[in-house]
């Protein structure tokens, strides 16, 4: 059975509609040869209508049932091994390495959630006993603990075809809350995603899990999405990519009779400040270390720094020629799309147009279809100030260098940055005294703050942070990476004075 | 200087509007004599500008200082005595007892978040130092604390002028995580507000928080509520009261150009399951309990329950006539003004026409103007689950006695329901067996579940949740009461790589 080209409605594959379509390779610049059969909207009702039945069973499933579940999801992707790898490669034109590499995050994501949920220490549970001699009124006894949302539905991104998409991170923390599944599969890669989706079910159906508790959705533009996101027992959605993209989700849940959460992973620019005497003491290391964050993975990273704030200094001139330099050494490299590369080109062309703007890398012309060279501009710090074009994200190997003049002009434009995933500063142990304004107001516009480091490279754990203030995510309040990514899909519920043996188990006792 | 009447902008007095109001006493049926001057928008912005300021210096402020601002609030509240307890009973027409309680409330909320942030372990901060010799890739050092939203505006409820209004558990914990407050007075108690309002500006002062950390707006109808939450220097929002209410503020605040978390505890119904078993046990018991949590207050508590789903049983209408007979023998009481008196005899009118009703309570005609009588109708599972109008609140002392024929009926109505803030389950020991589908059903709609117990009475501790799938509140993620209603307020963010000299306190090491 060709399980590639269908939906699949929980356990059961479904292509009732006569759309179908196609993914380029943008390597090759060349349809490949596989055909995906788009949704209907009935079989978008179909798969949230079996989501909902999957939660009544789901959600009372014990946690090492369901980390059983995610663990055999693990197992089956290793399974899928160089097919996998391959259709990777031919439908996103990242490297082998990154493929390879990308894969063990996912593993390592799905197998951090199962071990979560071995027990209940991530419900954050807490039990009050009774005190009914308390004067003047006795306080019932009252237990409370976290409780699953009902059906998520997952968007992927473009850019992380495995550890962001299908299996990634939404999903992983999702199911380890108890929440059933629906993944809209990201257009640019459905041969990944339905290998990776049939992976998903097959552990499913091997660790005895609810039919529904997985879906997988084929659409092309806004229809799928839309219908997916208005249904009535969808209760949450996770996202991540374009600002707009994001946005258009946020509203519509947001307008719902029901309104229901979104958590969108969307656009920053990931400001970098680098200060007068760090310039003076490493500038060429500096460069050589941006020169690989801002080009690593064609830039193609929500957490690519495509802002670099210097302080005016005797080095600057040195730093942008050095970094234009390193820039320039590095060969074209395939982007994930040719709408993707197309944007690219016409964002990078839009900003030429401000005063002052200047390119310093060399122009390559990167003779292939979908190949990109790397681009650094800069910018007078008044001009930045003057044109918000410039603060908007450019999704690729760019990085703008703004020459700032002073501190206070440093301080207006952090205060006027939208919000962002990161913010990072580089600088010398002999300025640290002088830091702390700097990292408050860095601090108000980002999720993360870096230092003497480089934004690119998010730790999947605990202490990390991946969200913002808008629009870097929807709800600053949660983040996407690590394990407190499972608070976006659980609520508190409490029991006031339950005989012992009607509470669930994590609340029968103190542990 | 008379401090009744004008906005406060910061520690600054302002009446620029020749737009002003007046408040109603409701149990005289009168106007009381203080005029009140509506804001302007200009003072609106004035206020949120300097919010924003005010933010830079407060949330930097130790949580100890922050903490001696909230105790100083609770003493000057103390202070204002009996002008007070006089303000509150001439504007709400609710008792002096109730009154006197919902001060003490109101105290410990504020010393409860002072006590709470002495320390800094609500911030949930995670440490996890660098592995620089981790294979493949070292891994950083890594800290996450939490950290205030920016300036907060508070919708204050109608139905708790002191708890959950100017000084209430929404201000309290919002000053309590470093987010400035601007309090929207609640129209219905102008007066009360502002002697709250002035307590917490000397407050500030005494303590030495900067101006514009907490600002009182004085508006009639929608234009100043609206401009408050459309400022862009507002971060959040906090409402306590409608269903219409919260979702127009939800609704501005989800199309700002920057979306900000609405945090809307809104209407509810608080369903009430009593099995046959219980009935024939202690239906005259159950029926005089919850004749008093029906009527106590005139029945405006968002936790009242509206809803009583009872077995058909022999005892049925024992039960009915029992419940009847106890309503009917409380007095009538003062509503909290005439708009909700009026709103309620539209609403117990209304439901009137559905099938089968029945009015059980007599009609005493209450004869001042703004009493209400206690009103119990019943209705079969049937009618129940036709009519979606029965399905809505009810603000006041009224409960719907639904006749359930059988279980089936009892899940089906219970999965029919919108969120609700609790559910109630009135059982017998023998039952505990059959009862966990009746308990995940309704914990699936529930943010609070109550054994053999009145869901009026909001126990205010950490085990709380008060709060529920909307429309009981607008994100069922969030508690708007006991010491987690912080959470709504912060956003966590993690410091990559920090020299330790530069890290917050709390995130240096390991406590």
């Amino acid at each position: 059975m060709n399980i590639i080209g269908k939906n699949h409605i929980g356990h059961r594959l479904s292509s009732k509609s006569n759309e179908t379509l196609k993914i380029i390779n943008p390597e090759t610049n060349t349809e490949n040869s596989n055909i995906f059969y788009e949704a209907t909207l009935e079989e978008v009702s179909e798969a949230a209508n079996l989501a909902h039945s999957a939660f009544i069973t789901f959600r009372n499933i014990s946690g090492p049932q369901r980390a059983r579940f995610l663990n055999k999801i693990a197992d089956n992707i290793l399974k899928l091994d160089n097919k996998l790898i391959e259709s990777y490669k031919e439908e996103s034109g990242l490297t082998e390495a990154r493929a390879i590499n990308e894969r063990a995050r996912t593993i390592f994501q799905l197998r951090s959630f199962a071990e979560l949920i071995h027990n209940n220490n991530w419900r954050e549970s807490i039990i009050e006993e009774a005190e009914p001699k308390r004067i003047p009124n006795p306080k019932p006894d009252l237990r409370k603990t976290q409780i699953p949302l009902g059906p998520v539905v997952v968007f992927g991104s473009s850019n992380f075809p495995l550890a962001y998409s299908t299996a990634g991170g939404d999903t992983a923390s999702a199911l380890a809350s108890g929440c059933p599944v629906i993944v809209k599969a990201h257009e640019m890669h459905l041969k990944t995603s339905s290998l990776v989706a049939q992976a998903i079910i097959e552990a499913a159906q091997e660790t005895g899990m609810p039919d529904g508790v997985f879906s997988h959705i084929i659409g092309r533009g806004k229809t799928v999405g839309t219908a997916l996101v208005k249904h009535p027992r969808v209760k949450a959605v996770g996202f991540t990519g374009s600002i707009s993209g994001g946005r258009a989700l946020f509203d519509l849940a947001a307008q719902r009779p029901e309104p229901i959460p979104v958590f969108a992973e969307m656009g920053s620019i990931n400001p970098v400040v680098i200060t007068g005497k760090a310039l003076k003491k490493r500038y060429k290391k500096i460069a050589e270390m941006y020169a690989n964050s801002i080009t690593q993975g064609t830039g193609q990273f929500c957490t690519n720094p495509g802002l670099i704030l210097t302080m005016e200094s005797d080095n600057t001139s040195d730093f942008i020629r050095e970094l234009a330099k390193q820039v320039s050494k590095i060969p074209s490299q395939c982007m994930l799309h040719p709408n993707i590369k197309a944007r690219y080109e016409q964002l990078t062309q839009d900003i030429k147009t401000a005063n002052d703007l200047q390119i310093v890398t060399d122009i390559k012309n990167a003779n292939k279809p979908n190949y990109a060279d790397a681009l650094i501009a800069t910018v007078s710090g008044k001009t930045f100030l003057n044109h918000s074009k410039l603060h908007q994200e450019i999704f690729g190997p760019f990085s703008l260098v703004v020459r700032v003049a002073n501190n206070n002009e440093l301080l207006a434009i952090i205060e006027d940055l939208e919000g962002q995933l990161t913010g990072t500063i580089m600088a010398e142990q002999e300025e640290y005294p002088d830091l702390p304004p700097l990292i408050d107001a860095l601090q108000n516009r980002v999720g993360r703050l870096i230092f003497n480091g480089v934004p690119t490279g998010v730790e999947v754990c605990a202490a990390m942070q991946h969200g913002g203030p808008y629009p870097a995510s929807s709800d600053s309040r949660f983040t996407a990476v690590g394990v407190h990514s499972i608070k976006r899909w659980v609520r508190p519920v409490s029991y006031q004075s339950f005989p012992k043996e009607l509470l669930p188990e994590n609340l029968k006792q103190h542990e």
